[in-house]
């Protein structure tokens, strides 16, 4: 546990002086108090983590991270799982929804394979981090093994603190496995002991029996691996996933080298929940991209106490929402870094 | 009402076979059906309205109309009535917040004088259709003439067809003029016959008894006038305002020439709600930025049948909420354009 323990000694909280200072000046810009909303939060919240008045934005990434998902062998999701590889070759070919977004957004998007059951070999383009070939099926038995759970953990940790020496702005998480919002859905119910029924979605575009087949099946694996709700890392190693607990570990490293970071949708959320299980402060440094469709999501998100920042029916995943929000992330800072004041444009105050 | 005749006759529906077609494209991109939500919304309308399977996204233009209210004089802003032409050499400066959204959204700014009570006299680069030096308080009488209601429409309609004849791909609204939140509650009470307290909110930073003044002052322009809800010129006329009569004619010529147009918050929304009330169609070329923390916004987004793209908790007005929604617009058409299919990228359909 010496990553995890010598990562979490390294979280802070935001400053709130830093904060004030920062909407100080935004109050000073020729518009009503408050009258930008969210993009002012967002300007004063990256003022403050960064440190800086005028944050830079110059550098801004989105981790998609892959791993496959023993539980697709119960027949959980409608997609088969030679899927998460093919779509790993269309991230690195630039095809793919993830690709257009973040070069929309200004960002670079890095694959990191943490599980894939897969051999890419010397893939060009490929972070290759794999931990193992996908996790067990959490319905008959854990799906990593402790070990397992902590070695994908540090690949984003270490991600993160290699983001604090190239001077990255903002980092998005994202990820591809076919079959991971059924571990998604089992670390939610997990965590906070709602009903798995109220708590799980069709996921992409499974009908009505498969869904109460997918319910069944975490219900399943929550009676047989016994997940201790009070130890999100015992969740994450009995139900949750490799590309997961990458994104923990992702979000986790962010935290401690005081660098913002936005999470996706429902699954990159379960990663992030984990991490703010296990430090207070953690959610002082995640901006929410979106409400995903998921219904598991709004739990996800209230008990991290994150609004999120848009809300438009997506569910693709492998960090689109992040790279959308992004932009409205930069908007704010903008705000902060090109609008006059009253002095300036000699605008009376109200 | 040539002008209004002549442009109604323009506007036609947006053809269902052509979103159908954009509609098919989408679903054989690689992902699952539906799953970029209302991003795949945005790239279908965009390529139906535009005729074209790949919108050219090059040139987008947002119009700020500014120009001043009699209303103002029975004291229902916090701001002095100064503050309209201040704003516009601040827009003019690129100083505004409107200047830094729409850089980053990549459109450009078009501000218009079309009633400021102010001489800008040969202002470089302001675009001068001065219709009035703003309207009277519609508390004492009829805030225009039929004359300079459709003088200030006509504007619009113009500005629309040089739109067309320019080649712009999308439109934004946008407007600056102190006091103007007073005669967008008017317009949707005079439309709706919703009460009017139901539908009035403090503007920019008013406190409660200037908000049962600003309710009263309303009331009494209503009771007044007596704007026939049948008739949106009529309600424009009597209790709107110049730059609402312009947004409402550029909304218009916007249907006319087949050019998709965004409109921001409350007031700009008032503008387009009297255009949609002229012809059922204008609404198959409006996207709704954003939802105001207005109250009366909702009204009249239900009313057009808009659904907000955005919600920030933005209410500054000009633009802004314009100038971020066009980003997300643009990132659905990205996804038509660039993104690969499933036989493109060799991966399996579910």
């Amino acid at each position: 546990m010496d990553i995890v323990q010598s990562t979490l000694k390294r979280i802070t909280p935001v400053s709130e002086e830093l904060l004030q200072q920062a909407q100080a000046r935004l109050d000073n810009k020729t518009k009503p108090l408050g009258s930008l909303g969210r993009l002012e939060e967002f300007a004063r919240r990256m003022a403050a983590i960064s440190g800086s008045p005028e944050p830079d934005m110059t550098k801004k990434i989105i981790f998609t991270f892959a791993g496959d998902h023993g539980v697709t062998e119960e027949g959980v999701s409608a997609f088969p799982k030679e899927v998460t590889p093919q779509m790993v070759f269309n991230f690195l070919a630039g095809g793919a929804g993830i690709n257009v977004l973040a070069r929309h957004a200004g960002a670079e998007v890095r694959v990191v394979d943490v599980g894939v059951d897969y051999d890419f070999g010397d893939t060009a383009g490929l972070i290759n981090r794999k931990v193992a070939r996908g996790t067990r099926n959490f319905a008959k038995g854990p799906a990593m093994s402790e070990a397992e759970m902590l070695a994908a953990l540090q690949v984003g940790i270490e991600l993160a603190d290699q983001c604090k020496a190239e001077g990255v702005a903002l980092v998005g998480t994202g990820e591809m496995g076919i079959g991971n919002t059924t571990p998604s859905s089992a670390i939610i119910a997990a965590i906070s002991g709602i009903p798995v029924q109220e708590l799980t979605h069709r996921g992409t575009g499974i009908n009505n029996e498969a869904l109460q087949h997918k319910i069944r099946v975490i219900e399943t694996g929550l009676a047989l691996n016994k997940p201790d709700p009070q130890n999100p890392l015992d969740v994450l190693a009995k139900v949750g996933g490799l590309e997961i607990a990458a994104i923990a570990g992702l979000v986790l490293g962010c935290a401690a080298n005081s660098i913002p970071v936005v999470i996706d949708g429902f699954i990159s959320t379960a990663g992030a929940l984990i991490a703010s299980e296990l430090h207070p402060n953690v959610r002082d440094y995640i901006f929410a991209a979106h409400e995903s469709v998921e219904i598991g999501h709004r739990f996800m998100l209230e008990r991290i106490g994150a609004a999120p920042i848009l809300d438009l029916g997506l569910r693709l995943g492998e960090g689109t929402g992040a790279a959308l929000a992004m932009t409205m992330i930069e908007a704010g800072v903008k705000i902060l870094k090109e609008m006059a004041t009253f002095d300036q444009a000699g605008v009376a105050k109200g």
